[in-house]
């Protein structure tokens, strides 16, 4: 590497920081090439969403959406071990980004994560059967090849996810009225249907089936898929933060007083005169 | 404490996580009272935002305005620590969650906590003036009291805050058609007029006093006024995470190999041979 | 401002990171000006936690003294919110790293926080009572002017915590052989018979008090108190979690199946039809 | 699931934290059966960590060579992200436990997984190999099927990492007094011969390859190296942070004001009149 000289390490040292997002001058903000003037009272949040994470703005449709997958997203109450986490931080003495910070942290591979992996189940059956292929048949295929659980589908708590008919109506509509294409809610049922095969029960979509269909729809890589997520489930972390701290509680842990932890360790023995070398 | 029943020890385990919040039963979902199925496609973001936080919906008024609010607080650059902090995160391999939680989590008091602490500062003015006192002249003398940065007016890097004329444009008209009440507005324009008291140039609100107007219109607690900035600013952590993550690199530190940091410790020195009691 | 040359800029942009803790050239490291390959096997994990801290070595009696107050830090069980999050973290998918994160954000002011203010209620006695005053009537005045919590003292858990007298032993030791003065050791035990006064059952000095005299004694900031527990809580934290990363378990929430959450919030009701302004 | 009594219940939530670390009852601890007040004033910290991660005190031997390969990595300077991070955090109002939390959740896959990967490289090796297998070729041979990255091995930074030869002298040193067998010094020589294959310049083993010997010579899982990394880095953590807040700032991004980031993204734009479906 050459020896730069010292408006060459300036600009090096701007461009390391480099975005297309947003440009910032005394007096003008300007996000995506929109004055934030020009956005404020006229571009809703889920739109404000689209627009800094695509670049450009999507149509009305598109953000109906997007907003009808946040929405049912936001909390799955305090079993949840975000939520739980949010709570516990709060009786620390944490202020609420803090808090917040902790249980957003573990939105992970496994809590959080299935929305983002059956995304890539979906786009890789998409892949695989091709423009005329047989969506049952290639999801049967890709099925066999992966794991025993399915993202997306299965009941760990509810036998039928409430959550699931009313959006997969929404995008129904959604493709009747040519703001989606259908593709992924195509392929969303042939996975329903291929899972049936050779089972006494079925095994239904689930909330992050659905919004996997609908994120799919709308051109989301799997892994922002996960980052919406995030952005929804950050509400309900909130939300029962604020209501743990208006609670009360001082160091808060899983258990109440009453309820000991359980010990199988070691018994109590004496610390060892002389250890060796 | 006299001893508990074993039913008594599990009712105090349930009774250890108590919620308002939400209602889990297989198959069911509600949220404030209100089943899941029904909130979906027919309630907006800001609108599940508000009716976790508060346990009501708003109304439509009172929806428009909390999203106005929300949508230009999503980011300020790469520049801002929460930005920056997400996008070097990302690039030591976190996933998406674990670079938004530790940006996240720096939304603390000095960096997002200024709209919080403008919201106590009107409230303040609020109780102190009373229902028909004078409102510069309160505005003036709880400034009196307080520290020389006032939160919420400023220009740190705006001379004139393009975000902050919008904003007023829809309170006022928010105020017009009743949605809320307008006090709010008058006491930051009273504080904006205090500091203008004796001052060669003036000290203009800024988007944290905007917002705090908005919030305090609306309602909510100060502490609830960072807790919104989280959310909206999640969003740009995101944005930013996400494009840092295409954009590529590997253990990003803040400045470019060029330019190395400044040491102005010890010179070198050998170990000392034997260290004394 | 001036503009800057180039120079002056990259200059400024070096400055911006300015250390005195490490000087780091290829092939190079050396540490509050000691060449790394030098500490290496001469100085130990307590000696260099206070060189990094404090800028020089400390003496071999104030690194055992340093060591002694840290293990005994290291854990306080799963009931620890601390410890209790890192678990529930780990079988969220996180790696350890994220799981250790999340667990020492909560290490915040109550719990956590309470060596580090009873540091400060040693060090405000030890100036109030100056050189020569009566450490138990200052302790008292002091006492009479705080919260009824004192930090340090008291038994949430235990009645008599077990890791007082040893520490307080090795401090009477040091103090014997010229490590360290004595003097908020005679602080400690003067608040603690300050407490006495009035009561019919002591307040006995818990691990904060003990380990808030060795620190005080050592000549830390309270501020360092904090941290100085979290390099020893990240011990547990660390063990907790490949602890439970090894049980297994997915999406871990605090409780167990078994045993629901309590709702007591809004009864089913259906969503408003319409919502005015 | 057959329903439980409230007995089994409560044994349910027992048993939903269960651990075999510590045992803790009032007046008593005892950690890995070792009863606390033992344990202070005769065992060192690192002695600690290794009780609380293995179950069992190690030997003087193993605790020394630990020790020794926890002290040089405490720091490497503030361009390191998790360093940059942690100073960034505290000019945003964080107290030290979150400064210190943002800062070790990104020692992840890429920034400070290394050593981890480095020691599942040699125990690729030491499998493959077996009793009486040619390191060397065995290196050799798992080398050409890994990518072109050697975790543990190159010099990102420095063309001779000053802290291997010193650190491989106690290894050595460890070997002769049969404190560790040499099974994996030889194998990390074994890579370093197998690299010097075909090329002109050496790649040299660094920090990451050393550790990564001496963690496997002691029976460390690989991902407890990183853990143990975790544990390390802390303090370099905890120091620049203390560091930073006495040098003040307030809300520190990665550059100062002079040099402003680059923005390439849309040029200035109207906001579209109407959006379609």
């Amino acid at each position: 590497m050459t020896a730069k000289t010292s408006a060459e390490k300036v600009q090096a040292a701007s461009d390391w920081w480099l975005t297309e997002i947003i440009d910032i001058h005394p007096g003008e903000i300007a996000i995506r090439g929109y004055p934030i003037q020009e956005l404020i009272g006229n571009v809703g949040f889920a739109e404000m969403i689209w627009l800094m994470l695509r670049g450009e703005l999507p149509t009305r449709g598109q953000a109906e959406l997007l907003e009808a997958a946040m929405v049912p997203a936001v909390d799955h109450g305090p079993q949840a071990p975000s939520i739980a986490i949010a709570r516990m931080s709060v009786t620390c003495g944490l202020p609420l980004n803090g808090a917040m910070a902790s249980a957003v942290n573990v939105l992970d591979d496994i809590h959080g994560g299935a929305g983002q992996q059956c995304m890539e189940l979906y786009y890789e059956i998409d892949r695989e059967a091709g423009a005329g292929g047989d969506l049952v048949a290639t999801a049967g295929a890709v099925l066999q090849r992966r794991a025993k659980i399915v993202p997306g589908f299965g009941h760990r708590f509810h036998p039928i996810d409430p959550r699931v008919e009313p959006l997969f109506a929404l995008v129904d509509r959604a493709v009747a009225r040519g703001t989606v294409s259908g593709r992924f809610a195509a392929i969303g049922r042939a996975v329903e249907t291929a899972l049936k095969a050779g089972r006494s029960r079925p095994i239904p979509m689930n909330i992050d089936g659905i919004t996997a269909v609908i994120f799919c729809e709308l051109g989301f890589e799997p892994e922002l898929g996960r980052g919406i997520f995030v952005l929804s489930r950050s509400v309900g972390i909130l939300a029962h933060t604020w209501e743990q701290k208006r609670q009360g509680g001082r160091i808060k842990g899983p258990l109440p007083r009453e309820i000991p932890y359980t010990y199988t360790g070691q018994a109590k023995r004496p610390l060892p005169r002389r250890r060796e070398e």
